[in-house]
């Protein structure tokens, strides 16, 4: 397999991941090629350097790919799974930038066997979006989660970690799509909605006082930060994460009415004690 | 009324509202005088160049001073208040810093005439706390609530304005208690509750995976930064406001009702519809 520095990467999707991802490469491989629906696009991430060159063509885009990495909103992704396998080059890998991962790797099992497939899922969103946003910075320090399925080589897996730390990323192999869906549910999704709620309830209540904006502080700010993510890729990833995110809200539930009945309690002793754990346990999470 | 260039502003409590507040204070006002329960934190305060003199002894520290901010968590605060009025000097001004204001405007009410009183509430917490984490910048640029009651002297209210202004905030006079905490209830107190549910619930499901903290994405880090909080300060908070913070979760937890159900209806329409308008709204909340 050839390494990144010879390689022919196709970028599908020029948003904040795909954006930042093909300015981080350019110059570390061969070329750099996005595709994007809209030609406006691929001028500006030209004007931006970043790309070598683009195409509004998927077909076209693809033909000389070694690499192809798709960088949409997660079912766009397995319609593009299911629909560009046929035209893939021989041994090309192809990597996804999904959310989650379990629907995307049962796509991936269905591409023809001259396909190399490779599930990724880096940990860096920000609530910007758009190619504007688009930073080849974006990546550095940040774990760039990598899902095999059984069938891909381990050299595939090592064009993946190689291409990882092209960009400045940690890769990180998680064998299983499903495990990695549990997780983000409550590390990632779940933040989300709350931080919805969060914002709906402001909206509601406070908002209605003209002073609530000049007296809001910085937890209140950061604990809703991500309610401003993209609505298209989050209605993806709640989609295609359902079970996982019910879940996740089911238990979340359960500590905040235990919360709920320490406040209504007034028990001084109880409450210290269960905010105490909690304190510990964030310090232990983010020492 | 005197100025503060010519005032000896006495700090009771020198943690890191009330360290940051007598180091920003240091040079812009006649003296800084500290006041703390253990003579270590005083030897601290002096050593940081914080105050110009410190005692453990409260009547000895409030002889001579012209304005007086309580700087402990809150109950201690409306202790204090109670406790101290007959031996403030004649026409001293007293402020708090608590964060939940009712329950201290009431006691202040109780003041002997000679005591001016004034509330306060500065937003600009963080989740470190003690003498250590003192930083004289600490109040630059972030709103710096005034609370009157009706007995407060105009005089006062300029007083505090003052003081504001040379911590470098931008002062604010709220004359309701009720409507201060009504407002900290769902900005400041809820966010705090839903973060340490957040992480229970992780602790409790996801924790259990020796990855899940290496592919945590910030999204989660600031949703539940606030729980990292101070204890002690938190558990005053809670206690002092107890029915609007429940009042706040009821309406969050009905909103938090109907995103899960959207999630479980899985209709994308809706779901982007309802998710569409949260991320306007935060981003009208902070442009």
């Amino acid at each position: 397999m050839k390494p990144i520095l010879e390689s022919t990467v196709v970028v599908v999707g020029l948003g904040l991941m795909g954006g930042s991802l093909a300015g981080a490469l350019r110059g570390r491989c061969r070329k750099v090629v996005g595709v994007a629906r809209r030609s406006e696009t691929i001028n500006q991430a030209v004007s931006q350097g970043l790309i070598d060159a683009g195409t509004t063509c998927i077909e076209s885009g693809l033909r000389e790919a070694d690499i192809v990495v798709l960088a949409t909103p997660v079912r766009t992704i397995v319609e593009l799974v299911r629909s560009i396998g046929p035209i893939l080059p021989e041994g090309a890998v192809l990597i996804d930038l999904g959310s989650t991962k379990e629907e995307i790797m049962n796509a991936m099992g269905g591409l023809p066997a001259h396909v190399q497939p490779l599930g990724a899922h880096p940990m860096c969103g920000k609530e910007l979006f758009g190619i504007g946003a688009a930073d080849p910075h974006l990546y550095r320090g940040k774990t760039f989660i990598l899902v095999p399925l059984p069938r891909t080589a381990p050299e595939t897996i090592d064009v993946g970690r190689d291409l990882a730390r092209s960009l400045g990323g940690v890769p990180l192999v998680l064998d299983d799509a499903r495990r990695h869906d549990f997780l983000v549910g409550t590390l990632s999704h779940l933040p989300y909605l709350l931080a919805c709620a969060l914002v709906r309830t402001a909206d509601a209540t406070t908002s209605q006082d003209p002073v609530a904006w000049e007296i809001v502080a910085s937890g209140f700010r950061d604990t809703s930060r991500v309610a401003a993510s993209d609505v298209d890729m989050m209605t993806d990833i709640i989609l295609t994460n359902r079970d996982e995110i019910l879940k996740a809200l089911q238990e979340y539930g359960s500590h905040l009415r235990l919360l709920e009945g320490l406040v209504k309690e007034g028990d001084e002793k109880e409450l210290k004690e269960a905010l105490s754990y909690v304190r510990g346990k964030r310090k232990e999470m983010f020492p």
